[in-house]
């Protein structure tokens, strides 16, 4: 607590950062304090949870002499300008979804999710092995960021919806609390995509201001309360299959860190990145249990909405990447890695999985 | 090479342990050097590459200080005695797979896979946070073995068939090569399970002396060259939804060791463990073009089969669990979490992969 006061007595003054310098002569090891910022807030305990464990293994490494201070969104800089505070060197270290910053470039969306994209383990294989995580990292760094894959949220729900949609003609109209690029895809299908903050949703959803929104998974949505106001709980969120999570660092300080620190941040960031994905995994499937006997009625999408939703995605990456060239680069490496993915997926991985639902329900 | 050679000069001295011994003052990060033996070849690159990259990244994160050396199977001791190397520490720290393990309890199956068990991320997260670490430590704690998760290789293939496997019928009187807990499984359904050493297996399979023969997945298959004497290649490989590697640590030498690189084996294994799902995944797929390419059949094996084999792994674990309450403990917690997390699976996941799969074949 001492720390945030601190803060708010230092936000007047000069903070651009809180690094100590090291000293003119190379030292390996050297006393050291960064500040990382992240978008998502305490109560988002697994992600934000995700910096706490990352801070602690950095210390737990360097015998305390590297310290990184986490903080919230609001604490230095709003959640969105998270990537901006480290571009800036506001911040060294911030920790946000690269899709947040499809205002500057809509090549951004692929650090995180695309409608149809890669699942989970599709995402983790294209950075490390397909290519991904090099090209990713010259997008960021033309905006003098390095970037370090940080963890899974694993697929997401499709959000909460007022009323039961049963088919392609139901969307026409709807107001749907949605964001990014599956906003664009959607407002293609009649939807009136919202931008609503997290702490308004409710509200929202309860007086009819909009008819649906959707959020993250099982777990997170569980302590929003959506279920009591709009309890049809639909499913795949097909915008994203999987959603990623970075760990962004500024260049120029990343050029500084000694080389021991540097592999202490990325072999950090990997366990931490593994660890999300089973926190999530653990925690989501005892969630879904508990909001269904609470009463919220699982439903999927149906096919024509899904397939209008395909062809819609397909459209507009055809679009985009015909003026993009970031994006066209982007967009056709992950086309083609999911595709090959597939194809494997979907004898070995799917084939087992699918007997074992249907053995579980029997 | 070098090291290799002095391994084998030293052969016939005292090789109990190469660790330097630390000060008797207190020494946070001495330099160290231990040596790690693997169950697995160079030519399984991928798994024996894992051991490297732990080796290289323990290096990095402590200035050079905290060396391991790594040792293939036949080097320091054969491939699946490693276990008992690390319990008497004739070496440090062993990479193995814990079903290898089963003459001394069938209980070790859990710490790898079973049959109809959990699949890739659901190991992960069962280990990490459905208690199966822990529960799995106290079982290689009797053996004075701390154990730390190494990394999975995904659900595996069903294995080379000479001949076509059409009904339950088929599988009698068939020799297959296939190991632990599947073979216990298989012999129910009339299979002769074969104990082959991986480099005798193509000559068996071109005689005729066996039928059929399982390994791992395509990438690693593809160097074996079965392809060529059993064209049939089945899936999926149901006593292996997913197959976790241990790092075995002699738990006398652990406690010694200094919290500092106590922080750096637990947060290296990590990302190391998280690395190899992501190379299998990205090789696999690559790996099962070229398969099909060079005329590998690819065939499901039949509901038949699949529900038989799935009534008999349930009635030998019942059994065992009658007798066995270590084994009783870890099946009753790994089934218990398995469907959970099937519950959840086939919402959002298994909606959202097979409905990619529908469409990338269409």
């Amino acid at each position: 607590m001492n720390r945030r006061k601190l803060l708010k007595t230092a936000a007047g003054a000069a903070v651009a950062s809180t690094a100590i310098a090291a000293p003119a002569i190379a030292q390996s090891a050297p006393a050291l304090r960064w500040r990382l910022t992240t978008s998502f807030p305490k109560t988002l305990d697994t992600l934000y949870g995700a910096c706490d464990m990352f801070a602690k293994a950095i210390a737990d490494l360097s015998d305390q002499k590297f310290q990184i201070s986490v903080y919230g969104p609001g604490e230095v800089v709003p959640a969105f300008q998270v990537f901006d505070a480290v571009a800036n060197n506001t911040v060294e270290m911030g920790n946000s979804a690269s899709y947040y910053y499809i205002g500057k470039d809509l090549a951004f969306a692929f650090g995180t999710a695309v409608p149809f994209g890669l699942n989970t383990r599709q995402m983790n294989a294209w950075l490390a092995y397909g290519g991904g995580l090099d090209v990713l990292n010259e997008l960021y760094g033309t905006f003098g960021i390095y970037g370090v894959p940080f963890g899974n949220t694993t697929a997401q729900m499709g959000g909460w919806f007022r009323k039961e949609i049963k088919s392609l003609d139901d969307l026409k109209g709807l107001k749907f609390r949605v964001g990014g690029v599956a906003g664009q895809v959607l407002s293609r299908l009649g939807i009136v995509p919202q931008q609503i903050p997290p702490g308004d949703i409710y509200p929202a959803l309860e007086k009819g201001t909009i008819d649906a929104a959707e959020w993250i998974g099982p777990y997170d949505d569980e302590k929003l309360g959506f279920l009591k106001v709009a309890p049809y709980y639909y499913y795949p969120g097909w915008w994203e299959g999987c959603a990623n999570g970075f760990l962004y660092i500024n260049s120029a300080k990343w050029a500084e860190l000694p080389k021991l620190y540097q592999n202490m941040v990325t072999i950090a960031a990997g366990q931490v990145a593994a660890d999300l994905t089973a926190k999530y995994d653990a925690r989501n499937a005892a969630a879904i249990k508990r909001l269904v006997a609470a009463g919220a009625q699982l439903r999927p999408f149906s096919n024509d909405i899904l397939d209008a939703s395909f062809k819609a995605t397909n459209e507009l990456f055809a679009e985009v990447s015909a003026k993009n060239p970031k994006f066209k680069a982007l967009y056709d490496s992950t086309i083609a890695f999911r595709n090959e993915q597939y194809q494997w997926h979907q004898v070995c991985e799917a084939t087992y999985d699918n007997y074992m639902i249907r053995r579980i329900r029997a």
